[in-house]
C-alpha cells in the first residue's frame, strides 16, 4: 500500500483585513459550533448540507442545500467562499480534490482526507510514521478473516474501510464461527473491509490537536472518554494518568496529525493498555466530540482554533482554565421531537452548561446535545453534569 | 410626577419542552451576542431592525426589516415570536404597550421601559424608591437652568430626557454663560430637558443585575468602568474597592432594577464619591457594555442570563471563574470598512478574546468590537487586552 504525503504547497493565509467567508461542508452540530465560534472573529459562515433546516443552517443565512459528494455542487459552494472546511470525514476525497484543483482553498486538504477517511489507509499511514497502532490487515474473503484471527488472536474486529462511526461499520468476532454473520452484516462482498486485533485497554483517551498552516500545533489536554454502545458518553478532562503517559499521549497525537498533513482541529483516540503502552485507535479529521468541553474549559476552544488554523491565523492556547471538567452527551432515546423535556429543570442545576443542537427529531442514540460542567475536581464536575443530564429526556410529549 | 409600578401579572414561563422563538427588537451587537447565547439553549432567534445586514441578522435567518417604533410592524414581529425582548431603550414604550396589550409577552415590559427610557422619570422612580441619585430637576426654559445652577452649583449637567447615550444628549455647563449654547445644542425648545448636579467621583462603577420573572436576582461582580469621551473604554472586573462599598453597590443595583420591575439583564451605572458614598448614575434596561466581560469571565454570561430570565427559566450563577478580567472596547477611528486591520496580529496575543460585531462600516467612536482578557490580577489581564487592542485599527485600506 502506498501512502502519499500531502503537498506542502499551502495557499497563503487569508488576509484578516477583508471580510472573510468560511464554507463548511456539512451542517450538523459540529458545523453549528464552528459557526458560533467563527462569528466573534468577524467571519461569515455558510454551510452545505442535504437538508435545509440542519443545525448549522439555522444560524447561517444563505447556506446551500445540496449533495456534498457532487463535485459540481461543491464547486458552486466553493465559489461563494474564501476558504472551505469540513465537519465530517465522509465527503469523498476525490470530489474534494476537484474543488481544490479549481483553486478553492480547502483545509484539511483532499490529500489529508484521502489518508484518513479510508481507515485502512489511515492505519497504514500512522504505522509508516512509526506510530503505535493495533495489528491490522486488509481482507478480501471470509477465509482471510479467519486466517487473521488465527494470527492476531480472537476476539477480532472486522471493520469497513469507509463511513464507519460511533460503532457503525464495526463487528467484534469472538471466533471463526462469527465470521460468516459478521461478513454479511458489513456487506463484505460489496464493501472493502479490514481486520484489526482487539485491543484490551485500561482506559480510552483522546487528544484534540489543532495544527496550523505552518505545521505549528496546539495540543489540548489528554482526556479520558467513556463509551457506551460505541458512542461517546462522557469525557473527563484532564485524564488522571501518570505524567509520563499524558506526555506520551500528547506526543503521539501531535505526530499522528502531522503524519496526515492535518490543518485544523483533529481528534485523536488512543487506548491505554494494561501493560502501560499507548496505541492510536483512530484519527478524526475534524473537530471531535471529545473536545466539546473546550468551549467552557479551555482558553481557546477546539472550534475557534479550527477557524484560526484553516484561515492561516495564529492559534490560541489550548490550556485548561479550570482544574477539571466533565462533558456528558445528551442522546436521543426514542423517535421523538428534538426539543427535550426537562430543559428548564436542567438549567436550574448551578454550573451546568447546556448545549442543544436544534435537531428537529431525536432518535435512539442520536447526539442531540451535551452538557459541560467545570469543577475543582472531576467528581465535582461530574456531579453537576449528571444532575443536569438526569433532568433531560428526549421523549414524546404525551 | 407620578410613577407607575409595573404590573405584577406576568405571563407564565415559556414551556421549555417545545421549540421556542425569541424576537429581539433591535439588531446591533447586543442582539448579536444575545443570539449567540440563545442558540445553545435550543432557542431560535429573529431580530427586527431597520436595515437588513445588521450585526444580529447575519446570524438570525428569517429576521425582519422594519421600523421598531411602528406598532403595526411590532405586532407583525410579535406574531412570529413566543417572547419579545429589546436590545435598546429607545423603542417607544407606547408602541410596546400596544404589542403587550395584543397578548405578546414582552420582557422587560412596556411599563419598565416607560420608567427607564425617560431619564427624568427614571431618576424620579429611583429617588422614590429611596435610592441615592444626584440632585435633578426638570427644566422648561434657559432661565430655569440658570436657577438650577444657582441652587445645585456649577458645573451643571443639561440632558435630554430621551434617546441619550454615550454622552449624546448631554452637555456640561460650567456656568450661566454656557446655558444659551447648551440649550441650543440639545434643542431645548423642541426636546424635553432636565438638569442634574455634577457628580465629582473617585471612580465609575457598574453592576449587571439579571432579574427573573419571580423577582429573583443574579448580581454580577461590581466592576470599574473607565470612560473616554463619554464612551466606555475599559472595564475592570472586579473593581478594587473596600468590601463594604462593593456590597453596597450590589445592593443598590438590585434595588434599582426591582424599582422599575426589571425582567432580564440590566446595567446599573454608579458613581463612587470622594466622601465614600455611592449614587446611581443611570440604569439601562438591557444587557450592557460593562457586562461583555461576563462571556468569558463568569459562569453564566449576562447574555445567557437575559435569555433565561425573559423565558422564565432558572437564572445561572453570575460568579467570576477567574481572579480578574479586563474588557476593552474597539472603537472606530474614521469612516472606514468594518473589518479592521491587524486582526490576525491581535489573535497572536495569547489570552486575548476578540469579538468583532460584523458592522459594514466603522465611524469615529462607533463600537466595532471588544477584547476581553482574563488574568491572575487585573494588570495582567489589562496587559494582554492592551497588547491585542494595539494591533487593531479600523482604518481605510490604502
Amino acid at each position: 500500500m502506498k501512502t502519499t504525503l500531502p503537498s506542502q504547497n499551502q495557499p497563503s493565509a487569508v488576509p484578516s483585513d477583508r471580510p472573510v467567508r468560511l464554507g463548511i461542508i456539512g451542517g450538523g452540530q459540529l458545523a453549528r459550533m464552528l459557526a458560533l465560534a467563527a462569528r466573534p472573529l468577524g467571519c461569515d459562515v455558510i454551510v452545505l448540507e442535504r437538508t435545509p433546516d440542519c443545525p448549522a443552517a439555522q444560524i447561517c443565512p444563505g447556506s446551500m442545500v445540496g449533495d456534498w459528494n457532487d463535485p459540481a455542487i461543491l464547486l458552486a459552494f466553493g465559489r461563494r467562499c474564501d476558504v472551505l472546511t469540513l465537519e465530517n470525514e465522509f465527503v469523498d476525497a476525490r470530489a474534494l480534490a476537484v474543488v481544490e484543483a479549481a483553486g478553492h482553498p480547502l483545509f484539511p486538504s483532499a490529500a489529508t482526507l484521502a489518508l484518513t477517511q479510508d481507515k485502512l489507509v489511515q492505519k497504514q499511514t500512522l504505522q509508516d510514521a512509526g506510530l503505535a497502532v493495533a495489528p491490522f490487515r486488509a481482507v478480501q474473503t471470509p477465509e482471510e478473516v479467519i486466517a487473521a484471527g488465527t494470527s492476531f488472536g480472537w476476539p477480532l474486529l472486522l471493520k469497513t474501510r469507509r463511513n464507519g462511526y460511533d460503532g457503525k461499520g464495526n463487528v467484534t468476532l469472538r471466533g471463526a464461527e462469527d465470521v460468516p454473520v459478521g461478513w454479511q452484516q458489513l456487506g463484505g462482498d460489496g464493501n472493502e473491509l479490514y481486520v484489526e486485533a482487539f485491543c484490551h485497554f485500561k482506559s480510552e483517551l483522546a487528544v484534540i490537536v489543532t495544527r496550523g498552516r505552518a505545521g505549528e500545533t496546539a495540543a489540548y489536554p489528554v482526556v479520558e472518554t467513556v463509551q457506551r454502545n460505541h458512542v461517546c458518553h462522557a469525557v473527563q478532562a484532564p485524564a488522571e494518568l501518570p505524567a509520563a503517559v499524558m506526555a506520551s499521549a500528547a506526543d503521539l497525537a501531535r505526530r499522528a496529525v502531522a503524519a496526515v498533513g492535518a490543518i485544523g482541529s483533529f481528534g485523536v483516540e488512543l487506548f491505554w493498555e494494561p501493560a502501560g503502552g499507548l496505541v492510536i485507535n483512530e484519527l478524526a479529521p475534524r473537530v471531535h466530540n471529545s473536545g466539546h468541553y473546550t468551549i467552557e474549559a479551555c482558553e481557546c476552544s477546539q472550534f475557534e482554533n479550527h477557524i484560526r488554523a484553516v484561515l492561516g491565523w495564529p492559534l490560541g492556547r489550548p490550556r485548561l482554565i479550570t482544574p477539571a471538567a466533565v462533558m456528558l452527551n445528551l442522546l436521543g432515546a426514542a423517535a421523538a421531537p428534538g426539543q427535550p423535556r426537562g430543559l428548564a429543570a436542567a438549567l436550574g442545576v448551578p454550573g451546568a452548561h447546556i448545549h442543544l443542537y436544534g435537531k428537529a427529531e431525536s432518535a435512539p442514540g442520536r447526539k442531540m446535545g451535551h452538557i459541560t460542567a467545570l469543577g475543582a475536581t472531576w467528581p465535582e464536575a461530574m456531579h453537576i453534569a449528571m444532575a443536569a443530564a438526569r433532568e433531560i429526556e428526549f421523549a414524546k410529549v404525551t
